[in-house]
């Protein structure tokens, strides 16, 4: 068995069509603390993130009809799309995921809202997608 | 803003097609150790649980046609199909949730694996379908 690269989840991704919306039903209804807003052109989504305990949900609106997010809820409607987990060392954990032949949707690491990123495609994790997250603290 | 009801996430689950396949990826290349496998016909499944550090993941393969599971590979493919929240007091959770006119799958808690458990119906949380545990430690 290999040693595991993942630390931890940092946060489970939940693409949804309207962000208030989420967030009223999300921090509203559910009581699920707001930590964070963005307008992330640049990643193609309106995002939250809000605090479940010991992991935070990320709530993501697609603002983008190129991006993969809105492809996603094209394709499946609203609902889980990914689980963030922490990594110590972002290319050494895709060198590893390459080594053993895991089709990847990010061959480097690219910058995300808190960190390196990059994702492993689903098809290789039984319909998972898994984002890894080197984080770097502002 | 409602106190929320959820104190963490116990578990992310996963139904799969095969669950000594999908142990090959999980255990086997991503390293994550295994907890615990039950052959569990009363909830329609094969399960196992596996160490994501501050939760955990459940993997599902059903083995009833007619289960919710079933249904939901036939439906979606593999990929995540639940998350599951620590309550304290389930019946007291599910009255809120009632309450705020939430979409239950489970008016009543129902005896689980680790306890009794709830589902809230995805329609009404942005398709992320919701457990709710109250864990009862044998």
């Amino acid at each position: 068995m290999t040693p595991s690269p993942f630390e931890h989840v940092d946060h489970i991704g939940i693409v949804v069509v309207d962000l208030d919306r989420a967030l009223a039903t999300f921090q509203g209804l559910l009581g699920f603390p707001l930590l964070e807003r963005h307008h992330a052109p640049e990643h193609g989504v309106d995002l939250a993130f809000l605090d479940a305990g010991n992991l935070r949900l990320e709530l993501l609106q697609p603002i983008d009809p190129t991006s993969g997010t809105a492809r996603f809820l094209a394709r499946r409607g609203e609902g889980p799309h990914h689980v963030c987990f922490v990594v110590s060392d972002i290319h050494a954990a895709l060198e590893q995921l390459h080594r053993q032949g895991m089709a990847l949707v990010d061959e480097e690491p690219r910058p995300g809202i808190h960190g390196l990123v990059a994702f492993v495609h689903p098809k290789a994790t039984h319909g998972l997608m898994i984002e890894l997250l080197q984080r770097q603290e502002p």
